[in-house]
């Protein structure tokens, strides 16, 4: 058994805790964190505890449990209270210390500050989120390679889903046989996500005019769902002939997410949800050109959507009776990471970034069409890499 | 379609309603909350948006999206400081106005606070935390009955368990099937949970030594988990002849819980782990017995620990390498409710709370024994109700 507490390689670890420590310094002298993503995205292990890092310096880990893994600089810390008594000792008082108050409740972040407060009464407390935001947009190629090995897996998966499905389904059949193969692909089944405005099982399988139905969450699709409970997605309808089936099914196959839509359709469909669909397609191979270095995201959403006004169907473009203000969005270890690609989006891509694309459209009748794609913006000019590599045509479950 | 918010019948929503407004009572003049359980608690549906509710009067809805629900004294809101603008236009300043400061982020409950400041400059803030998490504590008797359907649904799952199974099946696969089983019985699959200590998928499936692996997370077992970044449950081990198989996957079929853990075993196993079994059986029929109103959840959990010590299994109660320090815990619509059944725990039982009890013992080369039932706590003297009835005893997947 590996008993140290740092997983990634000597290299990989060196560079993410640099790359850690230039975001604590962009705001602060030290930082104490305990999200459970950031912990993974620093170690390449969720533990339960806090490290401190100090924009120069080595950090200091405490577990709340797990002490199997206890070593030089990591210690079994019960409480914050006792770790932050162990940091003083070792360490100088910083200016700033930056906590993360996007993340962490309201409670928690007042606990922390009071346990450093009674060590460093003059330390000054600030918001760690946004640079721990912009560092996480940017992944390193190890991370970069975690998501192609995701993308490789999840396209497996979406590969098998015509002879998954069988005549007389419902959008929630086939959506718990799709689980089940992702499942057996390995898929985690867990679906990470930052803020409160999202809740979701393993993704969406939408079907007819249940596509057109608002959510509260701010997904790109609704969807009905099948209870008030959770009221997204499938809602329990028979796919019908001349409806299509968007199928949006998460990949987290490696601890890193990669998204994926593919639509499909039972017999022949309207030449306008036809047209639609190839225009999802067209959005998203002139955003991957569009996305190299520099550019701001805010360009992207403006040129899709001019795509979309061009062809009459704004009104169709991300939602109908209910629209979402973006066409994609960073992931990594989380599904809603840095940048977005929305209208008052004030990111610029840069290399390294992940950005999952997904201009998708509802007609009225049929049902939702489009694509999406996760892409890795890269340097030289190049077009954003796909990394998701199902084929986009429609595909006919009745055939 | 009901283009009513409140999708709760009357008598049941003036109910709720009116338990809300003494807990707001009980801790400030009036409380603003936007948490999705809490507004799923009280309106029975999941909406993205904000209730403030007066410690007396009616309360007012601010919706973020979804604004098909817009009706009297439910409008449109797309920010808080929107909404707060409309709450102050309409009500009288509250000297107190209580916030989600546990389940919120502090940024979030921040800027919810300088909202109101803009409104009201002195009205001072505390914390609804506590106040909701007692009234959540106690289920309605609407409530109870959807866990009671949560239940049945979960013991037909169950039942079908040693028919899942087929030889040479690892602990994954056979949790891959009975998430769809559980998912075609119509479990929605979302595990909400309280606070930053738990991550999870559908449930846990255990066999042999994986069960003493210690997790990070809050749970009564651990297991190393199919990958760094979800360390809990299945890791992929054959099971073995000689070898328990618990299977912990969880019930939620109406948007509220239940939790129930059966044992299972491939050909004859060890002596000691019948014994610890038929144990944990033992604890829950007298831990029911005593689950009065009145009761010190302390004193139950004393009970238990002191059964196991008797049984000269101390050691391996909740856990060996690493012990839980719970014996049980209230839930409903997240895993982690009150109250919990701990040696330091300051809850005292009451009719109607909702209760998980789940004495495990890992047994050295053997696996994890024992069961988790889910009771109700009743009124004259009664032992609490168990709403989780598949068979308790050790089925030998061999048969």
């Amino acid at each position: 058994m590996n008993r140290s507490l740092i997983l990634l390689d000597h290299d990989e670890y060196t560079l993410r805790l640099s790359r850690m420590q230039q975001a604590v310094a962009s705001c602060a002298d030290a930082a104490i964190l305990s999200d459970k993503a950031t912990l993974y995205w620093l170690t390449g292990r969720v533990f339960a505890g806090f490290v401190y890092v100090p924009a120069d310096g080595t950090p200091l880990f405490g577990l709340r449990r797990c002490v199997q893994f206890e070593s030089d600089g990591v210690t079994a810390e019960r409480k914050i209270e006792d770790f932050a008594r162990h940091v003083a000792a070792a360490m100088p008082a910083p200016g700033q210390l930056a906590l993360e108050m996007d993340s962490s409740s309201y409670s928690a972040v007042a606990r922390i500050s009071a346990a450093f407060a009674a060590q460093w009464p003059d330390t000054e407390t600030v918001n760690a989120g946004a640079a721990l935001r912009a560092m996480r947009a940017v992944k390193t190629p190890q991370q970069i390679e975690m998501m192609r090995r995701s993308g490789l897996r999840q396209e497996a998966v979406y590969r098998r889903i015509p002879a998954i499905y069988t005549p007389g389904m419902t959008d929630y059949e086939l959506q718990v046989e799709i689980e089940r193969e992702s499942r057996l692909e390995g898929c985690l089944g867990q679906f990470r996500t930052a803020g409160d405005e999202m809740e979701l099982f393993m993704g969406n399988v939408l079907t007819g005019d249940n596509a057109d139905t608002p959510s509260p969450y701010d997904f790109a699709m609704g969807g009905a769902g099948m209870d008030p409970s959770l009221p997204v997605g499938a809602d329990g309808s028979v796919i019908r002939r001349g409806c299509t089936v968007m199928v949006d099914v998460n990949g987290n196959y490696t601890g890193y997410m990669t998204d994926m839509t593919r639509t499909y359709r039972l017999g022949d469909i309207p030449a306008e949800a036809l047209r639609a669909h190839e225009l999802s397609r067209e959005i998203c191979r002139r955003l991957a050109e569009m996305g190299t270095p520099g550019r701001p995201a805010r360009e992207m959403y403006e040129t899709a959507l001019g795509m979309a006004r061009e062809a009459g169907l704004e009104h169709r473009f991300m939602g109908h009776r209910q629209q979402a203000g973006f066409v994609g969005h960073g992931l990594g270890i989380e599904i809603n990471e840095a940048p977005v690609i929305a209208p008052r989006s004030r990111d610029i891509l840069a290399e390294g970034m992940c950005i999952a694309l997904e201009p998708k459209f509802v007609i009225a009748g049929v049902g939702a069409v489009g694509i999406e794609n996760t892409y890795v913006v890269r340097a030289d000019g190049r077009p954003m890499e796909c990394i998701t590599n199902a084929p986009e045509e429609i595909i006919d479950l009745d055939k």
